[in-house]
């Protein structure tokens, strides 16, 4: 009695996942298209690879609360640390740094790839993702940040999904100047800050109450996890929460922004609202640096033709990630989508960036001002599937030459590769070839527009069957009985058995025509 | 005084690299052409992710005597250790595993991507590099292996290698009948069998007395690493290496099958020329099997019009990985490099697989059997630079409008949104604009087609400059004078204002007129 076999269980870690053909032809459909936008802008490609020296990359991700820091690290042979890249942004840095000499400045690129995040994984949210990204390192202007902000809108028209988005923009300067007013500035609030901003970046996921837990001591997940709060007084929380509460003062203002905004403003009337607002008498001035550049940028949608149904200012965008300087912007989906609980909630986003003039100054003496953003190629994929845009059907199969005599295998193999040198998708069956049945139902379940047929009897008569499998399948569903069926053999034919009448009458069916023309 | 800040070395692991623009334009023109042929072959997309559960992947790298076995790896927080895929099959018999009632079966499926290595780096030799695989998963027959190595052959005529590589195929079978013959039969050999096959897999590289330590003791290489050897008497690696030289008894059968394999032959006739060179009176069991399938797929080439220049029986071929179980082939091209000392030697390998028929088993207790292959990308890629067919050349750069006065930014964005408008690649200038000569420079080193020149006295005239920078290229070169250079502004010409007359005249540029045909 031999051992028994200990099986491994075939499974992937929680937050991995497999591609299918569909799902894989229709984002490379959906990439192609937005890398020809970005293109068009003067965007040439680059690629880092996946796994990079831990201090290169740095952590500047939402979640530093978490253990692991949400990178999956591990040591190389010398001892020094790597990680998987958690972005495209930190290797693009430690790339235009490595490389400074030799690229054009200002250094424009865009890249498409994985990245991974060592975080817990929930439904449509994955610990390796796909990303999009485009950069513009080297150029301080909000003409940068602009033009990344025009792309974003032009990305999102070249998709299909015009009038169901709008680029929303904001400033982290003019955050800092809220922050600021309400007694969180200076250079020893700096983590602080960026705790508040990320609580508030959470505003359109939780309750305002859980936002405030955020804001305070923690809060404790469903599940039990915990994650640590800002540390703010209550009166700070409150003040906070002001801002982001719809009714209450701080917010009706910002509702007035959104509507002024999209007139011809003075950055001076804005400073004057704020002040009367939190009934100061003067603003911090990193504030109105904020609000002038946000200024310029509106000028240069308007004057390209953007209007702020596409391209607006929003005060309530924030954007997670710590290395933001300045102009920082999302794009909203504002199609409405059934949560879990069956309500109607507007998709959202599904990419954004900003400036983060720092992040190359990690690696150089001299400051590198530089912008971007970055799509998440998941979940634009998921909002194409969701308004019809998305195109993700299963491929065309092959033509599925069946194998009726064994000893005849060099014969089917020809009449194969007769089919595939006039460019047709087309195999001979390789399974088990006993039943029948069984070699049918596979080119069925391969989506194969038709079967070739030859056994001995029509081997004698030099002629081979051909199983048309879409007609088959229509007229099949028409029929009811299974004896009028078996007679009526809907959709086949029969053919002369040489290799070259075969190949003009499967040419000649609807669905490979049709493939022909595409793959031309 | 502010403290020093402390920079961080912007570097990449040894093994690793970037990729740029004209490496990633010609790798995805090459994959596009090999992705058709397999589609064309009835194979569709599959993708897994790069982590995987390492006891999921398994270890059947041939470098299983360094550390770590050639993977890197790392715990997942729930303790179970992760490792990044170091090949295609090990994920797919995974997929094909956990998948099992829903894949149509055989599975036919083909992955491009990138796989890790945790192995010593050198010239050519990275940690990460991209493979391009295809496999039929639940075909037992040699038909299925006969496939493959036709599928590999259309590939190399598909990249405009025809007439500059063979497939070599061969069978583990045979190989261990002929290593069964000299002593290394049995299940307690199968280790010290399969540390030989590796150890012979280097023939190619190395002298034969250096293939001969890693048939006995071992082998120290120039840097001082040691490769533990296969612990063979001297006795039996001077048989192996007798199957190896050339003049050798063994090699000289083996040249000579080279020579009849082509021409009609029946096993029969091979054995008996076996059982004369090796003086015994019968040959092992799986030897016989081995030849009677290479003989099968031998048939299927030449039916389906493959001639032994294009796919050949080569009893030379290994493979060295652990899970190969019957015919094995290898793509070698054969036309003549340099190596690092200037001599003349042949291309090699760009990619091999074989039959795997113990993979899937160690998921599921019935047996699985598969076939499949995989391309080394990279060097495919090297191998079609040497021969002119990769075509990778930098991409048309963007039209540069450059910025002559900071107050006009809304103005030259507007031209810049114009041109994009029309599918034309444009950019504004977006880095310092102070030095005119700057700007030019870097449209020259973005390989722009044109730059567009406004500045007060063109404003005021309702005009703009346009640059031909291909144009001005070539006249510069013919012009050695520097005042006559100045003087006659090579390529550069006038244009009316408006962005209709700016667009028209850029459009008939030969280089945009170019782009714009290519991007329709």
């Amino acid at each position: 009695m031999t051992e028994k076999k200990k099986l491994i269980a075939p499974r992937l870690p929680r937050g991995f996942e497999d591609r299918l053909p569909a799902d894989i032809g229709a984002i490379n459909a959906m990439t192609a298209k937005i890398r020809k936008v970005y293109e068009r802008y003067g965007f040439d490609p680059v690629e880092t690879p996946l796994l990079e020296y831990t201090d290169t990359l740095g952590k500047f991700l939402p979640d530093t609360d978490r253990p692991n820091a949400g990178v999956f690290s591990l040591m190389d042979d010398d001892e020094q640390w790597m990680s998987l890249r958690y972005d495209l942004t930190a290797p693009l840095a430690r790339h235009f740094a490595e490389h400074f000499n030799d690229l054009p400045k200002p250094y424009r690129s865009y890249r498409a790839g994985y990245v991974f995040r060592n975080e817990k994984p929930g439904p449509g949210r994955f610990r390796q993702f796909m990303q999009f990204d485009a950069d513009t390192v080297g150029a301080a202007g909000p003409e940068a940040d602009a033009e990344m902000c025009m792309m974003m809108a032009d990305t999102m028209d070249a998709l299909g999904l015009a009038g169901k988005y709008v680029v929303k923009v904001n400033n982290r300067k003019v955050l800092d100047g809220v922050l600021d007013a309400i007694g969180l500035g200076g250079e020893q609030m700096a983590a602080k800050r960026l705790a508040v901003l990320r609580a508030m970046d959470k505003a359109d996921k939780f309750p305002i109450e859980e936002v405030k837990k955020l804001l305070e001591g923690g809060r404790r997940d469903e599940s039990g996890d915990f994650t640590q709060g800002a540390g703010l007084t209550p009166a700070q929380s409150g003040a906070v929460a002001q801002f982001l509460t719809p009714f209450a003062t701080v917010d009706r203002l910002i509702r007035f922004f959104g509507r002024v905004w999209t007139k011809p403003f003075t950055v001076r009337r804005y400073e004057e609202l704020l002040m009367k607002a939190w009934g100061v008498s003067s603003v911090p001035a990193v504030l109105t640096e904020g609000l002038r550049e946000l200024e310029q940028m509106r000028k240069l949608f308007r004057v390209a033709g953007y209007a702020p149904d596409r391209i607006r200012i929003d005060p309530s965008v924030v954007r997670g990630l710590e290395y933001y300087t300045g102009p920082v912007f999302e794009i909203e989906l504002t199609f409405k989508v059934q949560n879990e609980k069956g309500q109607d909630v507007v998709f959202g986003s599904v990419g954004g960036g900003g400036r983060y003039d720092g992040l190359v100054s990690r690696f150089r003496s001299e400051p590198v001002p530089a912008t971007g953003f970055s799509i998440g190629v998941s979940r634009l994929a998921n909002a194409l599937k969701l308004t019809g845009n998305l195109g993700a059907v299963e491929p065309t199969g092959p033509v599925v030459v069946l194998v009726m005599d064994k000893a005849e295998t060099a014969r089917y193999q020809a009449i194969t590769s007769g089919l595939r040198q006039a460019g047709i998708r087309a195999e001979m069956f390789m399974g088990n070839t006993k039943n029948f049945g069984k070699q049918v139902a596979y080119a069925d379940k391969r989506n194969a527009p038709a079967v070739i047929i030859e056994g001995s009897q029509e081997r004698e008569q030099g002629i081979v069957q051909i199983k048309d499998m879409i007609v088959g399948k229509e007229t099949a569903a028409a029929i009811s009985d299974n004896a009028e069926y078996k007679a009526a053999r809907p959709g086949q034919f029969e053919c002369k058995g040489d290799i070259a009448s075969i190949v003009a009458a499967i040419s000649e069916l609807p669905a490979v025509a049709q493939y022909l023309k595409d793959n031309q």
